[in-house]
């Protein structure tokens, strides 16, 4: 038989840097191009300890759960949320299988296929494929270091009247910027007044380097969940485990009510092991130091990563050394095409992720993504040497 | 700000009966409307042995998994479609977190909102309210004692041309029917003729109560999974444990390359610790086994719901003794409407599924499903006799 895919397959991007390491896999590729912290960072043990302690709990561990999530989890997170001046109450949080399935869900009840989402330039990948997925029309907005420019997102939403705006203000993929608190308060502002809900995607806050320099989040800003412009969605993947994929967004407890519907037709069961692990790992082990411990050790593999670029002395490459998660966004040389130079690392065994990938509409092609905090040391200097030739073969050339 | 909703969140069926039993919390109902067998029969002990191995394993336990899902466990899957002549390669299976969502997946892949999909009438409940959130229409074909009419079936395949056949021909929700080989036969034939993938639902397939009598599923009728008609999709949610909610599908690899890229995309991780648990126990421990005892033990407790309703002398109630799964499905006297009978059976104590919920055109209200695996002994005794109470309320009314 021959099969006709839906439109929805078809919109489900080409291979991945991950699908092309693939074709070199036995070779010796030092990969900066990772969504998370390396795995050695991760609390492995004491992950394990709770996973043992649930077992030990009894036939308590063979429960199903509910499709909003394990209530003591939901309990526990909303204690860390207020701990970080954002209140919700449990109606108001739902627990998924990680922050893109709770994106996902918020966008599949606010949004239909053929609607316009307002979102930075650059943003996440994940997410621009996510809305492709779903049939979202993203619509980027001028950015600069301070984060998204008001006036362009106005411009934006007058011409394209936008269902939703998404937004990862604090260390996004893949600048790594962090919005000043006037644009933050600016931004709310805005899609109050042309009322937006705004989806606030905080994946990496956490991993903050200067945690005296924390700013308030859109949702902290707003100051309320019901009836409030802001959905907030953040995991424990690049702090926890990424196994473990648990993540959570809070709102306003109609829409939170209808996602954990969707979730529950959809048939989008997170684990009940997984959710009864954390909630044991929140009760008895001391996260926020471990948190503290994680994030230090991504800054130093930040400067480590960072001097060895600046000792390659590379000439018309650019880049600003970020405040926290995980990410260096390099600018190369006018005309250097990313996606040619990452052809040409692999061969030299490095890899990343070529900036193209970034844009919803109008790609930069000359700037590629780094994780810094995937390797450290040798490995770490290792991989920019084998950057650093690679670049240099492309400016020879030209 | 006031929301609107998108209209994939407005076809989110009003309250289940599980929302309705909410309201009488702290109440003592007897529910026959669950979905699978009760907890009591499921293996607790080495479930959590299981999982005690994998966390004994140390690190590999925290690795992630890929969309496809955990590679060994997929190996042991397609050896346990083997063994009942489903052949498929790893290649051809993705694990999913139950059945509803492998559905989900392969529905998203081969259908369009706007399509139509064929099913029997009447057919589940969840499968029906999934097709109605992701915009397909489902288009019923009568069925009696033997499945699905055939030539029912060539005249809406002619007349609405629908992008796939669902099908649950062995013990499906909520009658409990198997098709007979000569209507399983027939229909893969008409599906094959006309080109129209089928989706075959195997949910309760393994609970079987006279094993020798099993008859061959779609899949193995036909014979071969690539760019095969039938699509083959089952679970561990029934036999194993509902927390573990393992499901998996087979078929075409491409097809099911595009599932798992969705699966992807949409952020639907299955949990890896899940997976490690499931492969570990189908390591060490004799599962068929167990789904022999598991089905041996349903089988007595359909008797014994049987029994006790034979005792009860309803008038004008019929039902057929199911050869396997879960589900009895009550016709009630004419004219007595399965939603009010409900209401007032709920203040008697008793629940159950109203048939109207298990059809997608034309309801029948004057049927209900029970779960006759919930409860035994003296628990089905008094539902079945608050049951009766309600009956006869009503059919002494008219």
């Amino acid at each position: 038989m021959e099969y006709r895919f839906s439109s929805m397959a078809s919109r489900l991007k080409p291979p991945s840097v991950r699908d092309r390491l693939k074709l070199s896999q036995g070779k010796d590729v030092i990969s900066f191009a990772d969504e998370w912290p390396a795995e050695e960072l991760f609390p492995a043990h004491a992950v394990r300890e709770a996973a043992g302690r649930v077992i030990a709990g009894g036939a308590g561990a063979l429960h199903g759960g509910a499709a909003e999530g394990y209530a003591p989890l939901r309990v526990q997170l909303c204690g860390r949320m207020a701990a970080r001046q954002m209140a919700a109450t449990p109606e108001q949080m739902i627990v998924t299988a990680g922050s893109q399935q709770a994106i996902d869900l918020l966008v599949s009840v606010l949004a239909e296929p053929g609607d316009a989402v307002l979102v930075e330039k650059p943003t996440s990948s994940a997410r621009l494929q996510l809305f492709a997925l779903r049939g979202l029309k993203a619509i980027e907005a001028e950015s600069d270091e301070q984060g998204i420019v008001p006036e362009d997102a106005e411009r934006l939403i007058l011409e394209h009247r936008p269902k939703l705006m998404y937004a990862s203000p604090t260390f996004g993929s893949p600048t790594g910027r962090v919005w000043s608190l006037e644009r933050r308060t600016k931004l709310l502002a805005l899609c109050k007044h042309y009322q937006i809900p705004i989806i606030e995607d905080d994946p990496y806050g956490d991993l903050v380097f200067e945690p005296n320099e924390r700013l308030p989040t859109l949702f902290a800003l707003e100051g309320g969940a019901e009836r409030g412009t802001v959905f907030y969605a953040s995991a424990f993947s690049g702090t926890v485990a990424p196994p473990l994929r648990a993540g959570w967004a809070i709102g306003d407890s109609g829409v939170i009510r209808m996602a954990a519907k969707m979730k529950q037709a959809a048939g989008q069961h997170s684990s009940a092991f997984d959710q009864q692990i954390l909630s044991r790992l929140l009760e008895n082990f001391d996260l926020d130091a471990h948190i503290r411990q994680i994030a230090g050790a991504c800054g130093e593999r930040m400067l480590e990563m960072h001097e060895q670029l600046l000792r390659q002395g590379l000439r018309d490459v650019s880049w600003q050394k970020p405040k926290g998660g995980l990410f260096l966004w390099l600018e190369l040389p006018d005309g250097l095409d990313g996606e040619a130079l990452l052809r040409l690392s692999i061969r030299k065994g490095v890899s990343f992720v070529p900036g193209g990938q970034f844009y919803a509409q109008h790609p930069r092609r000359n700037c590629i993504r780094l994780n810094f905090a995937c390797h450290a040391g040798e490995r770490t200097k290792l991989g920019v040497e084998r950057l650093a030739e690679a670049i240099g073969e492309f400016t020879a050339r030209s």
